[in-house]
C-alpha cells in the first residue's frame, strides 16, 4: 500500500451503513465531508459570484482543466496570479482532469499510449493532453485537488474496448501520480496534534473507471488503492445508468479502498443519487444540476421539487422553501420569481441558482449531523420521500 | 398658475448655467437631483436585484405601465401588495405612461380621443389604455411618481399630425389631472419647517411632447405649466434625433416652466447627453442605456468608455476603472471580466452593470456637489472630454 498520508480526518462512521464524515483538509482551508461542490466550470458558477458562493456555504468548487486550458489558457492563468486569485475565490477548489470534457465536447479525439489529441470545441485547434501535461495545467491554475488525466468510455462500449482504456486510466494515474512527485516538494503534509492537518501544497485524487461492470471497477479499485494518492474519484457515472446500475458500480469499488481517503463521485447530482451514494461511503460530489435547472425554472425544496413556471405560482405570496434559510427565500415570492423567469430576466437565473445550491449544502450540512447523531437512514428516507 | 404644491426643495442653483440641485420627496423618501434613474422595465433591472441597486445608491427606479399592465398584470400587483411590495424595493419608484411603449412595441395601436386600441407584444390580445385607466393602473403598482398617457410620434413624422398629437396629449393630461385629484385624497403633502415635505401620496407628472419644433414645445411647455401636476416629463426626445435638436428641444421647453417643479427628461442617456440636459434645467434622468450595453461587454469609467471584448484587457491586472468606488472594480481585474464576457457566463452582465449604474449614479452624486460649490462647468467640461 501506498505511504502518502492524505489529509483527511474522519470524524464519526454511520452504524447502519457506510457513511462517515469528516474533513479534508487544503492549502486554502477545511472541506467538510460529505460535501456538494459547485461547478464552476469557465472559472464561475453560472449566474454567480464568489460572494454569492460563500454566502451559501460552498467550501470547495469545481473547476475544469479542460476549458480553463482552453479559455483564458493556463499560461494566462499562471501571469494572473492562478484561478483563486482570478476568480477571488479564497476557499478550495478542485480540478477535473480534463478527460470527460474531451470525451463529451472535443470532435475528433485520438487516444494514443501517451495521451489525447483532440480538437478545440471553440474553434477546431489542435491540443494534446498527457498525463504529466495535465498535472503541469492544473499547478499553472493552482487548484487544492488535483486529478489524473482519465480515459472516458460510454457505457455502451464493448467491454473489451472498456477494459483497455482501463488499462490506459492505470497507466496513466501511475504516470500522473510519478509527475506529481517529481514536482511537489516533499513532507507538504503534517498532521497536526488534534488530528487536523496543515498542508502546504495542492493534493492529487486518482480517478477510478469500469464504467458498469462490478469486475472492472474492483480491478480499477485495487490498482489505484495501491497509487500514490490522497484521495479517489469514481468517474464515468452519472452518464445515463440507472440508479442501480450506479449503485452496483459503487458498491463494487468502495470496499477495496482504504478507509482513510476521500471518495468523490464525479458528476453527481440529484438528493437522492447523492444520498445512496453517501450511504455506499462517497464523501464529495460535484454537479451542475442545481444551477442548470434554476436556468430552467425548477427550484429543489424541502418539499420536493418547484417548477415556478406553474401557473400555480403567479400569485403565491409563499417563498420558494418555506424551511430553507437563504435570503431568496426570505425575501421573495414564488409570484416575484415566477414573474422573473416569465419574463426572461436573468436576476431570476441568480436566484433560483443561489437557491438551489444552498439547498443541497444544507441538506449536506443536515447530512453530516445526522451521521455525527447516528441519524442518517432517518434523514435519508425522509428527503428521499419528497424526491421519489 | 396651478394652485398644486410640488414637494421639491431646490437646495442650489448654478450661477452660469440652468442647473439645479434639489430634492424631490416622495412617500418612499428622498431623490436627490440631478438623479439618475435604472430603469427596471419589467419589475427588475436587467441582471440586478434590488439589494444591487441599493449599493450603488439608486434612491428612485423607473418601470413601465406597459410592461407591467401586460405582465403580470396591474390586478395581480394590488394583490401582491403593489410593485414596491412585488420586488422587495423600498425607495421611489416613477412609472411612465405606457405612451412610449404603445408607440415603440405594440402593432395596430389605434389612437382615439378617448385613448389608445393596441396589441399585446406578447400574444397579440387587445387591451385600450386611457389616460384615465392610465392612472387606475400607476395607482395599482403604487409607484410613487405617476406619469400620464400621451401620445408620441416619431419626429419625421408632418408637422400637421405632430401637432394634431400634441393636442391630443394636451387634452389627455387635463383628463388624468382631473382624474388623479378624483382618486387622491387632498392636501397629501405638506410643507415642514425645514423646508421638506411630507408626502402622503403618489405624485404625478405631466408629459410634454413637441418633438423637435420649438414652437410645438413652447406650446405644449406653456399648457402643461397651467395644469395641476408636481412635475414635468419631457417626452418625444432621445429617439434619434441629433444632440443639436435635443438642445433646442429642451431650451425651448424649459424657461416656460415654473421654477419649483422637478424636470425628468424621458431615455437620456449618456453622460454627454445627461450633462447638457443638466445645464440646461433639467433635474432627473433614465436610461437603459448602462444596463444593455454592460450585456455587450461596454463599460463607462471616468477614462472614457471600455469594451471588456477589446483583446488589450485579456491579462490586464487593472480594475475597469481605477477611481471607482463599487465593489466589483474593487474586486476583479479586467482579465477576470473579459474571460467572464467571451465564455459567455451571465455573471458578466450583472458585474458591468453594477460598475456602469454606479458610474452614473456617482456621476449624478459628483454634479450635485459642482452645483452646490459652483464648480458645475468645470465638472462638465472635464467629463465630457472623456466621452467625445
Amino acid at each position: 500500500m501506498t505511504k502518502l498520508i492524505s489529509p483527511f480526518k474522519i470524524l464519526a462512521r454511520d452504524e447502519n451503513s457506510k457513511a462517515r464524515t469528516g474533513i479534508l483538509y487544503t492549502k486554502h482551508g477545511m472541506v467538510r465531508t460529505p460535501v456538494f461542490m459547485p461547478v464552476a466550470t469557465q472559472a464561475c458558477v453560472k449566474a454567480l459570484t464568489e460572494e454569492d458562493l460563500n454566502y451559501v456555504g460552498a467550501e470547495c468548487l469545481l473547476s475544469n482543466t479542460y476549458h480553463l486550458y482552453l479559455r483564458p489558457g493556463t499560461e494566462a492563468l499562471k501571469k494572473l496570479g492562478g484561478l483563486h486569485n482570478f476568480m477571488r475565490w479564497n476557499k478550495s477548489i478542485l480540478t477535473d482532469s480534463g478527460g470527460f470534457q474531451v470525451h463529451s465536447l472535443s470532435h475528433l479525439r485520438k487516444i494514443t499510449e501517451d495521451g489525447i489529441w483532440f480538437k478545440s470545441h471553440h474553434d477546431g485547434s489542435k491540443h494534446f493532453f498527457s498525463p504529466e501535461s495535465v498535472i503541469e495545467s492544473e499547478a499553472a491554475i493552482g487548484s487544492d485537488i488535483w486529478t489524473c488525466l482519465d480515459v472516458l468510455m460510454p457505457n455502451s462500449a464493448h467491454k473489451a474496448d472498456l477494459r483497455r482504456a482501463l488499462a490506459t486510466t492505470k497507466l496513466w494515474a501511475e504516470r500522473a501520480a510519478a509527475h506529481y512527485k517529481k514536482i511537489v516538494p516533499e513532507q507538504n503534509i503534517q498532521q497536526n496534534e488534534d488530528g487536523s492537518f496543515s498542508v502546504g501544497h495542492s493534493i492529487l485524487f486518482g480517478i477510478i473507471q469500469g464504467s458498469i461492470y462490478p469486475d472492472l471497477r474492483e480491478e480499477a479499485a485495487k490498482h489505484m488503492a495501491r497509487q500514490d494518492v490522497h484521495g479517489f474519484c469514481i468517474g464515468g457515472l452519472s452518464v445515463g445508468e440507472t440508479l442501480q446500475e450506479m449503485n452496483t458500480a459503487v458498491e463494487a469499488t468502495i470496499p477495496h479502498l482504504p478507509e482513510g481517503k476521500p471518495r468523490y463521485l464525479m458528476g453527481l447530482g440529484t438528493p437522492i443519487e447523492i444520498l445512496e451514494c453517501i450511504e455506499r461511503g462517497v464523501d464529495m460530489f460535484d454537479c451542475v444540476w442545481p444551477t442548470r435547472v434554476a436556468r430552467n425554472g425548477q427550484a429543489m425544496t424541502s418539499e420536493g421539487k418547484v417548477n415556478i413556471k406553474n401557473n400555480a405560482h403567479r400569485l403565491s405570496e409563499e417563498p420558494l422553501d418555506k424551511n430553507c434559510d437563504c435570503w431568496v427565500c426570505k425575501r421573495y415570492t414564488r409570484a416575484y420569481l415566477s414573474h422573473l423567469y416569465r419574463a426572461g430576466e436573468l436576476t431570476s437565473h441568480r436566484l433560483i441558482s443561489i437557491h438551489n445550491i444552498r439547498f443541497l449544502i444544507k441538506t449536506m450540512e443536515r447530512v453530516r449531523a445526522a451521521i455525527l447523531d447516528g441519524t442518517f437512514r432517518q434523514l435519508k428516507k425522509e428527503i428521499i420521500e419528497k424526491y421519489k
